[in-house]
């Protein structure tokens, strides 16, 4: 079944301005939601990503509350690396720990060998099935599918967890080109794959989060990462609408917008700045997840200049600068909805 | 004794350009000088700051090592706070936490109420002692002061430590206008305190850190945070040069070239490209973390590349684009030095 190529999302994201404008949220499935909460009591953030009926149900919860313009796959960045047999938990409070951080060429080259003949066509199974599940129930609501950009994925091999300007990654990708190149050809296969699984299932379009693009210069970026982003979006864009994120990005934004279709944009970036930046690029983006704290009246003074500025872009699907804070009140999410719809 | 103000540094603060490339490093006291670690056993951060002697021969540490061309006062952005009975601690592998993170209007009452009649004079004591006592020690080697700046000071308060993103105090930004407004003229009061005091105790420039700004978008920084900076540098500006400086700022730095004569560029903006952001303004900067650790030969070729760009400006003062890693190997500090001096 389908979803309809009519779906608002979709049409913005092909660049087309449909009747109303479309919305979703970064993370619009997890904390912020008491009743993902209680289903979450008891089972490790990774053990719930890779269960498919539960993976799925948390997905869904965001659609029934809010009335979205889309779904987006529960997931973790680092859920690709599990499926392929990384070592890696999510603790609570501190976020995903590599338990053999990949710091030399040797430990580069170990890492490959995880996979020598690349990724086993199994390897997402547990993800496919959650998106087939999800198809079932969303009807005509498009399904995102997602996943960590190459660098990010590296950073956190490289790092061993989240990390402040990335230094460790950042230091390999000028001590040892090669090892480096080897490292992002792997994530690259790796994020490709895995958003290739999510198409297959079923979903409608892709996000790629590169969450940690913003530590690097331009050059840095243009040279040893954005062709493996190019690589891990092209075979997903042939098939769906692609979308490329990560937040600091004022800098890398053009260089970030030739790997997909659609822009996603932070809140530091006025959307009409980065219609310029990027010609013609349909653009997702910017409310300022600070302001979802704020009296109602603020947050609604800002969303209505968001959605005014967006309309220098060819096309806008309003979301957030980032992801939903996990202290966010669900209710202003909901009428954070109702207020895009009617605008 | 007056520092020379021949020395090369205050002549490229000033916009000459003198014989030999001045270079210092942000950190350059402090983790990576193993005289540093042993000299801080048992004694607690903020304890070190307020030693008056021992916060002198931490300081002087790197400018006997590296042979650099400044010296830094050493010193954390949250020393003024405690100086005026702010409860905030230093907590190894965390970094600052405060006792109570100020989050309303009545918060913001209540800690102006910390000093009613503005910072008592006797307030930093302390680090004036330890500015002092370095002055018989520096010989023509100059003496920066260090403050951070407004906005970082309040994102501390109202985050109650470090964060991601400052989600707090962007939130209050926007939510209380009239609270943030109070809270950042306290925070630009103490900031001018600071520097003043250093000042007066015979520092020949000052810098302010200004961490946390790249978090915000140019129209929140320009409205609700540049005044404060700007207000903190007014008197030290008349004084000595002043130094302005932050992370992920590349968005930011026309507005904060206007608050002091020089500007800090971090490792994601090429000088070049700095220079054509800021005409006429000096540049301090930006080697890039990251390659401290890399091979002698790649660092090296990047070193040239920055001073080479750094031709760009009016005057180029070198330094990192960040602090000095904890990691970093303090032989590869010193090479460099001795490299900057011959190029």
């Amino acid at each position: 079944m389908p979803t309809s190529i009519t779906a608002p999302l979709l049409r913005a994201y092909r660049g087309e301005r449909p009747g109303r404008a479309p919305v979703w949220f970064m993370r619009q499935a997890g904390r912020s939601l008491p009743e993902y909460r209680e289903l979450r009591v008891g089972t490790r953030m990774l053990d719930a990503c890779l269960d498919p009926a539960l993976a799925a149900e948390i997905t869904l919860q965001p659609v029934r509350r809010h009335g979205v313009d889309a779904a987006i796959l529960f997931s973790d960045i680092v859920v690709p690396l599990r499926c392929v047999g990384v070592d890696v938990d999510i603790v609570p409070g501190k976020g995903p720990v590599l338990a053999h951080p990949v710091r030399t060429a040797a430990d580069v080259a170990e890492l490959v060998a995880h996979a020598p003949d690349g990724v086993p066509p199994e390897a997402f199974d547990a993800v496919a099935s959650a998106v087939r599940i999800l198809l079932g129930e969303l009807g005509s609501t498009p399904l995102i599918g997602f996943a960590g950009a190459p660098f990010t994925l590296a950073a956190y091999l490289v790092e061993g967890g989240p990390s402040k300007d990335q230094l460790a990654a950042r230091t390999l990708m000028h001590a040892d080109p090669a090892a480096w190149a080897a490292l992002m050809a792997w994530t690259a296969e790796l994020s490709a794959a895995f958003l290739a699984a999510q198409i297959d299932a079923g979903a409608s379009a892709v996000q790629l989060f590169d969450s940690w693009a913003g530590s690097l210069s331009l050059a840095d970026y243009e040279r040893d990462v954005l062709p493996a982003s190019t690589a891990a979006l092209a075979a997903a864009r042939a098939r769906v609408p692609t979308v490329h994120f990560g937040t600091g990005t004022g800098h890398l934004l053009a260089a970030m917008a030739t790997a997909s279709d659609v822009v996603g944009i932070d809140h530091r970036t006025p959307l009409d700045e980065a219609a310029a930046l990027v010609p013609g690029v349909p653009l997702q983006g910017n409310i300022d997840p600070a302001l979802l704290a704020a009296p109602w009246e603020v947050l609604e003074r800002h969303v209505r200049d968001v959605v005014e500025r967006g309309r220098a872009a060819p096309a806008h699907v309003v979301n957030l600068g980032h992801g939903v804070p996990p202290t966010t009140d669900p209710d202003v999410l909901t009428r954070l909805v109702e207020l895009v719809h009617v605008l």
